[in-house]
């Protein structure tokens, strides 16, 4: 159902911002009817941080990672391991990974994974500028960190395929059982690989 | 857990994003990064959008509904029935009413409902300027519209108690069954309601 509005401008913003994922019409009048309760500056910071964030955000010319400038923080550090790469699906992925404190490498950001059933094939992602970099810098290490699902080990094995040939180490990061998680609700699959992959008790009191 | 990002710009958009009701960091992150995938034109059409809606929107002096000018549409309109106001609690009421397409008169939004819980008092509401409107303009009816809740029927009782010594006819939309709703699965104040409020069967051919 259409609802009709009493202002032109109301039901502008609501059009704008129903465009957003997850975002319906009804809750679009909602945000708006809230923003309409604020004092004006509010819109404005949020109205500049939106504009400023499209137009000031650009892609790493390197790692194709989200970026203020050609080449990234992340690339840009000479305090990071330049020898190690670490392929990731996004650039929230990056986040993931740089929260967790313990990765001093660079990264290559894929854009997605080889899904046929979407019409993603290699040819549109950053795979091929991922050789590139193997030929030009000094990698002496490529982790694959996609998703295990059908998708990632596709697009690894893909990948696996294209860099055979340039000798460069290729890992790939541990499947397990999640810290946290309990044995019985483990799928078979994921208790199966965690003990083919298991490690020595005494390795995790060494780093 | 805060979130490192690779760029002020993203962060400042989300941290603005986050003051919306209902949208978490996580959320805004996820909105935000949409908005780097589209078009430069689709964040400045949302930006200006929520500026301007800002900007332009006014209340209207008579009715308090939004506006884009002094008085609202629906008070200008000189087809409406002005001897009727309907005392609704806010803005998305109005709508609603609206939308039935059987209401011509005018409305009186109050902004809330009587809520000592919530600190609100009727001196917070549009109560008196209500009042004002019965001794200013040529009103005969006033229909009471709000929630069927205890705070909407406190809100009716204390405007029935006030407009009392006006003489203008006062009256409450109907409660009763829900349109489409099952007779097992109606509550028993409505059902009793229901009962005493029953209408003539033959007066639903008339209209």
């Amino acid at each position: 159902m259409e609802q009709e509005f009493a202002s032109r401008l109301l039901e502008d913003a609501v059009t704008e911002m129903s465009r957003l994922p997850g975002i319906g019409r009804k809750t679009a009048l909602r945000l708006a009817l809230h923003i309409l309760r604020q004092e004006p500056q509010m819109a404005h910071s949020l109205g500049n941080a939106l504009m400023k964030l499209r137009d000031g955000v650009v892609y790493c010319r390197k790692c194709h990672n989200i970026s203020e400038s050609e080449i990234c923080g992340i690339c840009a550090d000479p305090r990071r391991d330049s020898s190690t790469v670490c392929v990731v699906e996004n650039v929230k992925d990056v986040m993931s990974f740089e929260n967790t404190g313990s990765y001093h490498g660079l990264y290559h950001v894929l854009g997605g994974v080889i899904s046929p059933m979407d019409g993603v094939g290699p040819e549109k992602l950053e795979i091929s500028s991922l050789i590139d970099r193997i030929g030009k810098e000094d990698i002496k290490e490529v982790i694959l960190a996609l998703s295990a699902t059908m998708e990632g080990d596709t697009t690894n094995f893909y990948i696996y395929r294209r860099l055979a040939e340039t000798g460069v180490k290729i890992t790939q990061i541990a499947r397990g059982v999640s810290v946290g998680n309990e044995i019985e609700f483990t799928d078979e699959v994921t208790l199966g690989r965690s003990l083919l992959n298991r490690t020595l008790f005494s390795d995790q009191f060494q780093s």
